[in-house]
């Protein structure tokens, strides 16, 4: 590890597809459960202050498999730091290997979630992400 | 056939698990989609004028499993109308057979969207679901 | 607490709908991580040695919301050990509170994975489960 | 439209989040619904003969929110035909209007199921596709 931030959970059964491994769906359901764990760890309530934090693109590279039971391992880094938007950088690996089965981006775009319009990142907020 | 509203859709890739069969937590997502069909079919708009029907119980009973590619059809009744509840009941059957594959039951409680309290059935709405 | 195996994690943003609290179906995947966990705890591996646990039923009442950054805590217990099947009772509670949030029951059925027919549980595994 | 094959189904509850809106996750599986059709339409038969399409990329740009009770409507186009893989590309739009919520990409590949290891796309299914 390189000191990234990184969450973890076992895969579950009804991540599967009957092609035998984890559907492609949940790599990006496990990012924003990556990046939301990150915002906590750095301090930064979601949802809350009537801020939020859409997604305006995602991606992801699938190398190798992840199966049932693994240990779904994924490491966060803020990629760039812009005045309304953050992109992550993900990694994804299992279990106690390094081989990296997956990597990913994700652009958050701040907003005002009563008018759903983006809005520089509060100063406050962006401290914390730096 | 026997006169019941219908739903039916394709089963996704995306639904099945390492079984090689639909995963049973898709059995009450499909009960949800054949509930809100009929209440469309019936004149009822969801989550308007302030009403929302959460469920205070469902449950499925497994037969036969649903496959990847199979047509899942799934009928719907009112099995009971209370002052305040909807008791549905659904049967699940496949292509253009007439075996039941599952069965289900779903209580879903009328309540008012601000307080999230249940309230009695609005009479026109009563009136649609009879 | 009573001594009940118990498995938690928190309720991920991906889980919520639009009336503002975790969707119903997801109660479902619960019992299912909290079932497998609770397999895991008492050494039995899940599918392999050629045996699965499909669910032939599924039930939950649904008393209070499970909301979002939650920590959804489900305890499993067998409430009835038969010849093929297991009946596993599950109660929802969040956080530090004992307050039932929802409860739920499952019966998985022993089954040979190659002809998917039910098979008497085998004893190694019964001894496991009692 | 354009000539392009079009997937569209109505956007259900259990797809939205606490935003209101439909959560991300959800493109990426209608890309999956999209492509299937797709491939259906051609003639080409999913998870038979030994052959199946995983994916190795996927991508998506979210402009506009998709709602409860929309109709998303998916238009699938081969954008990239190479010996081995298929590059699709995804454009989002809701019910009547040519507005285009989100758009997005999928690489899949051609894998013999037996091995998953990637093979040449045969001839009989390249020409299908062209």
């Amino acid at each position: 590890m390189n000191g990234l931030f990184e969450w973890s959970r076992l895969v579950e059964f009804y991540e599967t597809d009957l092609a035998g491994i984890t559907h492609f769906s949940n790599f990006y359901r496990w990012m924003e459960s990556a990046e939301h764990a990150f915002l906590r760890d750095r301090g930064i309530v979601l949802h809350q202050e009537g801020i939020g934090w859409p997604r305006v693109n995602a991606s992801a590279d699938f190398r190798k498999p992840i199966k049932f039971g693994d240990l779904v391992r994924v490491t966060v880094s803020v990629a760039e730091l812009k005045t309304r938007s953050v992109r992550y950088s993900f990694e994804f690996r299992v279990n106690e290997s390094d081989e990296i089965h997956a990597t990913g981006e994700m652009i958050s775009v701040c907003v005002d979630l009563a008018t759903m319009k983006a809005i520089e990142i509060p100063a406050g907020i962006r401290g914390l992400l730096e």
